[in-house]
């Protein structure tokens, strides 16, 4: 179990206008687990064709993995293709009628339509892969002793946790494979390079651990990896790698992962701390126009210690909701230092709350100026212990700014609780 | 030369260490010069198996595109692997040997090396086409009267330049390509096999338009393409297909695409039609924490028309910041009708604006009971002709809860409008 082929289904893949970001997940998960992809092809949803791509793979790998095509609709044909490719007829399954149909009426959305029966429709000798987060539920046919085709719906919000769910344990239960154990930093507030020239020459003695940088957008992971036959090995030469790059990168990193995939938001980190405090947070946000509270409130559990937030997006808002004095905005104008420090303060009072971010800038496209550029935020985090305000100018489109704006202010809060 | 398969070509892209972006740009030129995309092909650095990859490719497309693998290091085997695929010895051009030289002088970084030297092999019959941002020069070898195969290099910045270049004009003087038109229409609040049988039985006479379902998360995108030699003749077939799906999908559909690939989101319909009637808008949310605000936010020039929003995420807040009376969250509970629509009226009140919308819900995973599990959302939308609430399920993890109750509310508030 060694060679996989991935077969992306999807008409909408080949003419470029969606791509394929299940891949990304895939190889990945695939390579922590010891497997190489030895080839990558999107097909056309047409069933002939993935019927031969299924049989060209299955002639030189030993998992062939097809994603996608799997909806109810006629134009989604990779159950047929790939029963074709394999030689064997589609079976419907009762239990997966059952299920499909339970789901319907769990969401209150009427009956199910007739097109869904085909969702149960499997090839011969198929072990069905549940899907929790839609009605195509996945399948498994092992085509020989170590061989099998895995085949999973396309959207990812329903193929990715299928990976944990399904691929992760087939491939752990098929066994032999040498063992890789990874560590993920996770660090913000410094780029790809600058943090590339602070680890660059602290790689003696660890010829064993490779080291990948990630950019996440914002911020940058950095994976370590150890392969080897002895686990407490490669996990102790990880442990000593981790520690003295960490040592290097120092307060920007903000979260270690014991392993190569997860990736713990900024937002649960803030959380976390916030909640072992017994503290309480709220946001006063201009140009990131809720996304940090949204971000915020994306952790579950999140209203342990949050307990609100304004947007506000017209000065008369700010001014009406969280007491921002006319005259600093006439004086300051809205983006500024004293009116960031002014949203914290006033959110902090109305708000009750140990802690209160501000937020204001200029998001672009539009609005920018020589003084203040499309990409100049102002921050500021209030607290028990006073106001501290910070200054950053970010690159990218709107939605970028408002993206990296707003990690940026929550990163300021983290370093504010060390 | 109407079928194009693409090969490209590099260990680092079938890891994942990197995406291969120039896939979109080929496939999107290719598209609208009427050719059809038909594989996608990501292969290793492995001589044998690029030869046997465009042999097979040979053996069913009219154009072969191989991108990448043209470097001057021992992992670089392209022109190898395809000069095999093709039964055709590698000839060094001396007059390749010359540009190659000259660049190095140009740029003052000494003697050409002579790992370069292999960069002016090519096979036998080969034309040139020439690279202004790189030593690696790309060529196409004809290998039937209507079938080539192009092979470029792939660092997306020489690449790039090379469409336009190299890769269009060949596209232009082949000449008799069909025309390519598409329309999206873009739905939201069914699902997609509801969506599916609506239109079903609407296909007579419009043999020459294909139709493809794609879910987006919230919502479904409709995708009309219709093929032809005659540009008028398609696009007046995909305006009456599209007019009479449109009919048919009703209200549902939000906004219809002039071509394929753009996707225009559900909050710029709602606020182009805002700022043509000169209303503003303001929201009030809790389970969805900042998101409504962040999805309007997220639109270039929106503080056209929406004045801020109140993140009500603790019950004090809602009744501080929007007066949300605290009998009516003791009598109903937070998660309810009356609590939606007096955070939408509150809202509306506090902002002086002529809408607002109000969202309570249960995001999970915690939280559910039985009369109000999770997923349960409630929202309203208050204008100057009253309040409307709304009461919807949702299916799904916490951050897929919110989004699509973000939507939803977005939603309710553009069919009001209309």
């Amino acid at each position: 179990m060694n060679r996989v082929e991935i077969l992306a289904v999807g008409n909408e893949l080949l003419a470029g206008d969606i791509t394929d970001t299940n891949f990304l997940a895939l190889a990945r998960v695939l390579k922590d687990k010891g497997a190489v992809v030895t080839r990558h092809v999107t097909l056309p949803d047409d069933r002939a064709v993935i019927a031969d791509g299924v049989r060209d793979a299955l002639a030189r790998a030993d998992l062939v993995l097809v994603t996608g095509g799997l909806g109810p609709t006629e134009d989604d044909l990779t159950r047929f293709g790939v029963a074709d490719g394999l030689g064997r007829p589609l079976v419907r399954d009762a239990g997966a009628v059952e299920t499909i149909r339970a789901r319907f009426r769990r969401y209150g959305v009427g009956d199910m339509p007739v097109a869904n029966l085909v969702q149960a429709d499997f090839p011969e000798g198929a072990r069905l892969l549940d899907n929790p987060n839609g009605t195509a539920a996945g399948f498994l046919v092992e085509t020989a002793p170590r061989q099998a085709v895995v085949v999973l719906p396309g959207p990812p919000r329903e193929l990715l946790p299928m990976i944990d769910r399904h691929l992760l344990p087939y491939l752990e239960a098929r066994g032999g494979l040498p063992v890789i154990a990874a560590r993920r930093l996770r660090a913000i507030g410094l780029g790809e390079s600058l943090l590339a020239e602070r680890i660059a020459g602290w790689d003696e003695g660890l010829a064993d651990v490779a080291i990948g940088y990630y950019p996440q957008d914002p911020g940058v992971d950095v994976k370590l990896t150890a392969t080897g036959a002895d686990e407490a090995a490669a996990e102790a030469a990880l442990d000593a790698a981790t520690r003295r790059r960490r040592d290097r990168i120092g307060e920007h990193v903000y979260f270690v992962e014991a392993n190569g995939h997860d990736r713990t938001p900024l937002a649960s980190v803030v959380g976390a701390e916030l909640r072992d405090r017994g503290d309480t947070l709220a946001v006063a946000e201009s140009c990131t126009g809720g996304l940090v509270a949204s971000m915020i409130t994306a952790v579950a559990g999140s209203s342990d210690y949050f307990r609100g937030g304004v947007v506000a997006y017209a000065n008369a808002v700010k001014t009406a909701f969280v007491d921002v004095p006319e005259a600093l905005l006439a004086a300051h104008g809205a983006v500024s230092e004293e009116v960031a420090a002014a949203l914290a303060d006033g959110a902090r009072r109305h708000f009750g709350t140990t802690w209160a971010i501000g937020v204001t800038g200029v998001a672009g496209p539009g609005g920018g100026t020589e003084e203040k550029p499309v990409g100049l935020v102002w921050m500021a985090v209030a607290g028990p212990d006073g106001t501290r305000t910070h200054r950053t100018q970010h690159a990218g489109d709107r939605t970028t700014i408002q993206r990296r704006a707003s990690a940026t202010a929550l990163d300021l809060l983290r370093r504010r609780l060390r």
